[in-house]
C-alpha cells in the first residue's frame, strides 16, 4: 500500500492545518498530460464561438456556486467575503470575455495575401494554437489566477487543452473548481482532456518537465518564475514561459498635484494596503515633492489602518524579513497600521510605537508579521491549531538617493509595505525612475489635463512599465480588450506578452503560413467561405 | 601603438585571402552603441512615414551602386554576379516594403478601449519600439540577410536604431554596405546612430553583452544561434533573441503525383543545389511513395549537375564532415554531382563515382568537400594563395526507419546536400513527419487541388514548420505580408517571430498600455487627432 500524500489546508486567520485533498501520483499527472495531449486537437479545431459556449458554462457553474466556493476560498486565504465574491463575479467575467474574444476571431489574425508575378502566390496566414498549455495560478487572486483565471480561460479560448498546477495557498479551493470545470465543460459538449488539476510540488515539475506541454503560464514571485523558466529553459525542447512576476511600481505625484495631499494619502493606503497588499499591481513606491507634506499625511491615515492575515505563513515570515531588511538598509519607518490605536492595546505585536533608527516617527519594521507557533503535521495529516498569519502595513520613508540598482529597495516586498521618497526636482524623480526595475504597471497623479510635469513623467513610465496610469491607483486591472498586464523583464518573462485583456489569447498559439494550398487540404477556418466568421485580413492590411 | 586586426577576406573560388577592413577596437564598439542608444529615442519618436524615406533612400543608394556591390559580393560569396544582382533588387525592394508596412501603420496596433463603469476608462494600447536592435547577419543571403537585410530594415521600420555585426565571410562588402548605409540615412535626414557596423568577433560578443542593447536578430547556424541564445540568457537583463536557424525542411510527394517524377525530381534538384544548397529553407528531406522510380530520377539529374564553391572553408569542412556523418550512418549515395561526367575527369574529386556500402549506386560521402591548403595569415595581413572551397551536390538515400529522434539525419547539414526516403503507406510518411525536427518550410508535391492525400499532409505539417507550401519549393521566400519566415524551436528560437514578411517589426515592440492618460500627456502618435494615420482601432476591434 503506497502512502498517499495530503496536501495540507490552512486557515490564514487562525493557522490552523486541515487536511486538503490527496497530491496527484505520478501514474495521475501522466494520465492527465496524456488527456490533455488527446484533448488538443480536437480543442484547436473546434469553432471558438463553441469554445466560447465552453467558457460561458465555466462561467455560469461560478455563479451558481458563488457563496459556496466565496466561503471555501475565505477560509483558506482569508481575503474577505465580499472581495471574494467580488473576484468570483470578474472571473466568471472573464470567462465570458475571452469566449468573446475567440468569437470574434481577430486573435487568428487571419490574413489572404496574393503575391503577384507570372503565377501569382497565395499566402494565407493564421496564428494557430500551440497545444497543451500548463497553468501555474497566484495565491493571491484564487479566482482571477487562480484555476479558472485569466491563463486557463484565454488558453482555451484559443484553442489550448489546459492543466493547471493546484496552488498550496488554496487546495480545496482548487479542488472545487476544478470539479466544477470537468463537470460544466463536459455539460457543453467538451473534449475530455479539455481541462485538467494536478497537485503536488512534484506535479509541477512533471508539469514543466513534460513533452506534452506547449507552453506555461505563471503568476507569483520572481524567485518562482525565474526558477521556473530556468527550468523549462533546460528542456531538450524548451517551451515559452509567461511568468508574470512583478516588482516594485511606482507612483509620481506632481509638484502641482501635491495640493491635493489627503485625497492621494487616502487613496495610497487603500492602494498599497488593498488585499493586504497583495497585489503584483501594489504600488510600492510613492515619490511625492519634499516639503509637501504628502509623507506626513501618508502616516497619519496608515496609523488609523487595521493589521490582517496575510495568505500564507510563507508569505508572512517573507513581509517580515523584507521589511527588516529595508529598514536595516536605511529604510525609516513612516507609519504602520495600528499604531493610532497603539495606545489602547488593539495591536499586540510586541514592539509596535517604538521609534527606532533615531527617526522619532511611529512604528517599526519589526514585529509587523506574526511568526506562526504551528506544529509540523508532516504526512500524517489531521488538524492542528496555529497562529494567525497577521502582518502589520507598513510605510517607509527612504532617501530618492537610495533607489540604486542592486540595492533591496528596488526588489519587491509582498504585502502590505511601501516606500515613500521625496523628490527635489523634476529631473531627480525622473532620475530615480529610470534606475528602477522595470514593472508591470506606474502612475501619476497630476493637477489636471493639463498638468506640465505629466507629459514627462508619463513618457518615463513608458519606457520601464506596461502600464502608465494617470489619475488612477495601478491597483485596479479592467479585463478588457486595451489591457496591458505585463511588463519589460524582470516585471515578466515576456515584454510582450500580456495574462490579462484580448491580447492574453496570442501567447498561446504561433502564425503558419500557407502557400497556394489549395481549399480541400486548407484547415477549414482559412477557405475563402470563412466558416469561423473570421476578420480576414486581404493584402496590405492586418 | 596598438596591433590593429585586420578581418580576412577570402576568395571561395581560390581560397585566396586579402586583408578586409580593421577589426573594431572596443572603444568603437562603445562608440557605435552610444550612438546607438543616443538615436533611439528620436528615431522613435520619428514618424513612420519620415522612417518609410529613410528606407527609400537605403534602398535607392543600394540600386545606384547595384554593379559594384554585387560584384564585390561575388569576389567574397561566389554566388555569382545573376544571383547576386537578384538578391540586391530583392533587398532594395525589401527595405522599401518594410518602409511601406511603418507608414501603414499596423504594426503599432493602436487602439482606443473605453472601459464602461461609473467613471468610464480610457485604455489605449500601442506597440512601441524596444530600444537599439542588434543584427548578426547570415554569410548565405550577404544583401538579404545581411547589412542591410531584412532585420535590419525591419528595426528600423519599427523605430529602432540598429547596430550590425559585420559577417566574417563577407566583411569587405559589410564594410561598404555600411558606409553607404550611414550616408544614404543622414542625406535622408536621419539622426547619427541610426545605423552602425562593427566587425570581429570580440565585436559581436560586446553587442550580445551591451545594456543599450534591447533585442537581438540572428540568422545563421543552430550551433550558433543556440551560443548566441546562451549567452544573452546570461545577461543581467535578458532580451529577446530572434534567432532563426533552420532544420531540415521535408518534402512528401503523395502517390498520385509520384507520376510527374521528371518535374518533380528536377525540381527538387534545382531547389536544393540553389545557391549551392546553402539556404535555409532548403529541401533537405525528400519523402517519396515506394517504388516511384523518384530516387532514380533525382539521381539521373543530380548527376549532371556541377560542383561548386561553397561559401566559407569552415563550411565546406563542416559539410564534408557532414555527409561522411550521414554515410557512416547508414546514408547510401544516390547520385553526386558530376557523376555523369565523372569518365572524362571533369569532377577531380579522388573516389567520385567509387560505389560505397554496396549499394552499387554511383558517388560517394567522401571527397564531396575539398580541403583548402591555404596556409594561416594570422594577424599581419597580406594576400595569400589557397584552394577553392568547392563541393559536390550530393542526395543520400535513408531508410524512412532512421528518421528517429537523435540521429544525425534529423540535423541539418548545410549545403547541397539532400536526403531521399521512400515509404511504403502514407500513414508511415506521416509518421515520420511527426519524428522530425519542425522546421521553417515543409511542402507538399500533389496530383492537383483534389488529390485527397494533400490534406492529411498539409495538417501534420502545420504542426510542424512555419510554411506549408503545395505543389512548390521551400526555397522562396517571398517578401509580403502574409509571409512567415520562423518556426517551432529548434528552426527558430522562438516560434511566434518571423524574419521576414510585414510581422517582422513585431520583434522588436512591446505593447504599452496608456490608461486615462490626458491628451497633452499621451505619445502625440496616440491622440484622437492621429498624426501618424494609424488604423486606431476602437473597443472589440483590434
Amino acid at each position: 500500500m503506497t502512502t498517499v500524500a495530503i496536501a495540507p489546508s490552512y486557515s490564514p486567520r487562525t493557522g490552523r492545518r486541515v487536511d486538503g485533498p490527496a497530491e496527484s501520483t505520478a501514474e495521475e499527472v501522466a494520465a492527465v498530460l496524456d488527456a490533455a495531449a488527446r484533448a488538443f486537437p480536437l480543442v484547436s479545431a473546434t469553432p471558438p464561438a463553441v469554445r466560447a459556449g465552453w467558457l460561458e458554462a465555466i462561467a455560469w457553474a461560478l455563479e451558481a456556486n458563488a457563496d459556496r466556493l466565496a466561503a471555501l476560498a475565505d477560509e483558506e486565504t482569508a481575503l474577505g467575503g465580499p472581495r471574494l465574491l467580488g473576484e468570483l463575479a470578474k472571473c466568471a467575467a472573464s470567462a465570458r470575455f475571452y469566449g468573446s474574444v475567440a468569437a470574434a476571431g481577430h486573435w487568428v489574425g487571419a490574413l489572404v495575401d496574393t503575391v503577384p508575378g507570372p503565377v501569382p502566390s497565395v499566402l494565407r496566414r493564421a496564428n494557430v494554437a500551440l497545444g497543451p498549455v500548463a497553468v501555474f495560478g497566484a495565491s493571491n487572486f484564487p479566482f482571477g489566477f487562480g484555476v479558472l483565471g485569466h491563463d486557463t480561460c484565454s488558453a482555451i479560448a484559443a484553442g489550448c487543452s489546459v492543466v493547471v498546477k493546484a496552488h498550496p495557498a488554496h487546495p480545496r479551493l482548487s479542488a472545487a473548481l476544478a470539479e466544477l470545470a470537468v463537470q460544466a465543460l463536459a455539460e457543453a459538449g467538451a473534449p475530455d482532456g479539455t481541462f485538467g488539476l494536478v497537485s503536488g510540488f512534484d506535479a509541477g515539475l512533471a508539469l514543466v518537465d513534460a513533452p506534452e506541454v506547449s507552453a506555461l503560464a505563471f503568476t507569483g514571485s520572481q524567485r518562482a518564475g525565474l526558477a521556473l523558466a530556468e527550468r523549462a529553459a533546460g528542456r531538450e525542447a524548451p517551451i515559452p514561459v509567461f511568468a508574470e512576476m512583478g516588482t516594485v511600481n511606482p507612483v509620481v505625484v506632481t509638484p502641482s498635484a501635491a495640493a491635493g495631499r489627503d485625497a492621494i494619502a487616502t487613496g495610497f493606503v487603500g492602494s498599497f494596503t488593498l488585499g493586504q497588499g497583495q497585489f503584483c499591481t501594489k504600488p510600492g513606491l510613492l515619490l511625492v515633492p519634499e516639503g509637501s507634506g504628502l509623507a506626513e499625511a501618508v502616516a497619519t491615515i496608515l496609523a488609523g489602518a487595521a493589521p490582517g492575515p496575510l495568505l500564507t505563513q510563507a508569505i508572512a515570515d517573507g513581509y517580515g524579513a523584507g521589511v527588516e531588511r529595508l529598514t536595516g538598509a536605511g529604510g525609516t519607518v513612516l507609519a504602520a497600521a495600528g499604531d493610532a490605536a497603539a495606545g489602547d492595546g488593539a495591536v499586540d505585536t510586541g514592539e509596535g510605537g517604538t521609534g527606532k533608527g533615531g527617526t522619532g516617527e511611529g512604528g517599526t519594521g519589526k514585529g509587523v508579521a506574526t511568526k506562526s507557533s504551528r506544529a509540523k503535521g508532516g504526512d500524517a495529516g489531521g488538524a492542528d491549531e496555529g497562529t494567525a498569519f497577521t502582518a502589520r502595513p507598513v510605510a517607509l520613508r527612504v532617501d530618492l538617493d537610495e533607489l540604486q540598482p542592486g540595492s533591496p529597495f528596488l526588489q519587491e516586498c509582498f504585502g502590505p509595505m511601501a516606500l515613500v521618497a521625496e523628490y527635489a526636482s523634476l529631473g531627480a524623480a525622473l532620475a530615480a525612475l529610470a534606475r528602477l526595475q522595470p514593472s508591470l504597471a506606474g502612475a501619476v497623479m497630476t493637477a489636471g489635463p493639463h498638468d506640465p510635469d505629466a507629459g514627462p513623467l508619463v513618457a518615463a513610465l513608458a519606457r520601464q512599465v506596461g502600464r502608465v496610469v494617470v489619475d488612477g491607483w495601478p491597483t485596479g486591472v479592467a479585463t478588457s480588450w486595451g489591457m496591458h498586464h505585463g511588463g519589460p523583464w524582470p516585471a515578466a518573462s515576456r515584454a510582450d506578452a500580456t495574462s490579462v485583456g484580448s491580447a492574453a489569447l496570442l501567447r498561446f498559439t504561433r502564425p503558419v503560413c500557407f502557400q497556394d494550398v489549395p481549399a480541400a487540404a486548407l484547415p477549414s477556418f482559412l477557405c475563402d467561405d470563412n466558416p469561423w466568421s473570421l476578420p480576414m485580413s486581404r493584402t496590405s492590411t492586418w
